[in-house]
């Protein structure tokens, strides 16, 4: 049986326990404030804390959420028997209702059903995933992997120049053989594409991954699960600025928001290529920089606080951010020539092993 | 020797002879703006008009954009030759220079090197994807389709639950073998997924497009060359408010930013399929309606005013959409069941040409 079925089961078989034993129904859902969101040092990634409350069916406060919670578990349920997958926006649709002789709906707004399920994956421990609710897609890959989805095998190094389209859901994919010494993760598109028109990936026996912006959570999953089952080193690759910075740090300790399950969607072992400011001085792309935007010395700012940016070299990179007040994009290594990353910044770097961790 | 090189020849070529001819050197561009974008009601779209302007190499006016115009020409020239593509972003970066003996810079923003390649593309009546150009991606596609890319033959009906990702230029992709009764278009994400899932295009013998919102180019390009290469009926399925039916329109009609290219990225062919007022009625959905903003009715009632939406039955819609006030997703007809849309709603449709041209 699925995991998460199970685990629903276990949650239904807990209260009906609870009403024969004419207890108040209830159910433990650790907290997720920012009070009990902890960077844990040893396993290097944002967690929760042991904080947590309970929720009780005969409750004024509690019974509608109550109710809400066990309509979508019901609800996953229902999809995981089915096998259907659906978005969070069509589970909100598909439960709106009003009750009987009221005036009451089982939910008014999707922002009412949206952080139940995340109540679920925290309480039940799994993703979101695996209740068969995707998440938004973005992202592509190309190198020399082959993988099986839905009794597909496709091989992701004869995709053409469009590369492979990651999923919205990748928990029922598996990746059936993978040939390459690392996986270089890059924050845009563009860059992406220029890699892989001239063969970047071939030539470096790699595997090459767009995030284009913040990754998705299936971007995310397919890192880690690359990283830790063909047990590969993991590059990120994006501009420099704070926003790219906080990519990689998504990236590699997992993010505040979906700090539950960062041991699912963090990548530990990923390294900041670059840009850094010092490739802007070793590689001549003062020319090629921008001005920084008061939004972006905040965000460094703020940054420069966070537990896993204490190291020297962070700071170091994020004070220059601060005080020189530029920032480069990936485009801008063009400004030494279209081929200048892949024949040039990319392998010196590597060569070099010049990563900030 | 390509179209678009051959193009960028013969414009240098004019120029050269300008000078030889000891004629200020000029360029004829025609003019975009909104005076000189027409809906033309015989091809069915939105072209532009016969206003143009000339550009001096002497005039003060001129000089720079003269120049920028040259460079850009020459870089893609370059880029032909050498078959690489890229992004605007890098060409700027590709580009940008400080003149030497001057403190004149080549192009100091984006926004002065983006308009010169529409100057281009206008001017030498071809694509920016030929000019070797990409622009943004968003879209994919699964069904019974093979396609050619880059030495790589693909198979859409065999990628697995992702689809094919359309990539930022399909000018060199051949389709191969197309299998499919009609083409249906999905504003949404979730919906091409469930329709996917439930292999919606193998029992319905048809291609599945997801725009993912509006239509990026190639996308469009998609669309079109699959509805004229294999004589294709297209039909869109969006939201019920005003931007989902503006996607629409640009689908069919083309866009008023990219009037000057719409015979290549339209598809005059395509019909509205839905969600309509009338299938809120008729479905049932009056219940998953949620309220229009005051942005949506300002919108409607600016469409009401277009050319190409003067039909009884679109003014009937808009207005419609004006005076009740409400709007509808895709996601909605999950409110009847996740398998509404493929069991009922879709085939029910298409069974009845229930359509809106």
């Amino acid at each position: 049986m699925k995991e998460a079925k199970k685990k629903i089961e276990n949650l239904g078989g807990k209260i009906l326990e609870d009403i024969e034993k004419k207890v108040n129904p209830n159910i433990d859902i650790p907290i997720r404030t920012l009070s009990n969101i902890v960077y844990d040092s040893k396993t290097r990634m944002l967690t929760l804390g042991g904080k947590s409350a309970k929720r009780f069916l005969f409750h004024t406060g509690h019974a509608k959420k109550f109710m809400q919670t066990m309509l979508i578990s019901a609800f996953c349920k229902d999809l995981i028997d089915q096998n259907i997958h659906t978005s969070l926006r069509d589970l909100f649709y598909a439960l709106k209702r009003t009750l009987p002789n009221s005036n009451e709906n089982t939910f008014d707004e999707q922002s009412e059903s949206n952080p139940i399920v995340v109540d679920l994956e925290v309480m039940l421990n799994i993703l979101r995933e695996q209740l068969h609710l995707n998440a938004d897609i973005r992202g592509r890959v190309v190198g020399n992997v082959v993988i099986s989805d839905r009794g597909d095998t496709v091989d992701l190094s004869k995709l053409g120049s469009g590369g492979w389209a990651i999923p919205s859901n990748i928990e029922d994919i598996k990746f059936k053989k993978v040939n390459a010494d690392y996986i270089l993760v890059i924050e845009k598109n563009a860059a992406f594409e220029r890699l892989h028109e001239d063969k970047f990936w071939q030539k470096h026996k790699c595997i090459l991954i767009t995030t284009q912006g913040q990754p998705a959570r299936g971007t995310r999953r397919v890192i880690q699960r690359l990283a830790i089952e063909f047990d590969l080193p993991v590059y990120v690759f994006t501009d420099l600025d704070a926003y790219g910075l906080y990519i990689y740090s998504v990236i590699k300790y997992g993010s505040i928001g979906l700090a539950h399950v960062s041991d699912r969607l963090g990548t530990t072992n990923a390294k900041f290529l670059g840009l850094t400011m010092d490739d802007v001085d070793n590689f001549n792309l003062k020319n090629f920089t921008i001005k920084a935007e008061e939004v972006d010395t905040k965000r460094a700012q703020e940054m420069l606080k966070y537990k896993w940016f204490q190291k020297p070299e962070w700071q170091k990179l994020l004070k220059s951010l601060i005080s020189r007040k530029i920032k480069a994009e990936l485009e801008s290594l063009s400004g030494r020539g279209l081929k200048f990353v892949t024949e040039t910044y990319l392998p010196t770097k590597i060569k070099n092993k010049d990563f900030l961790d």
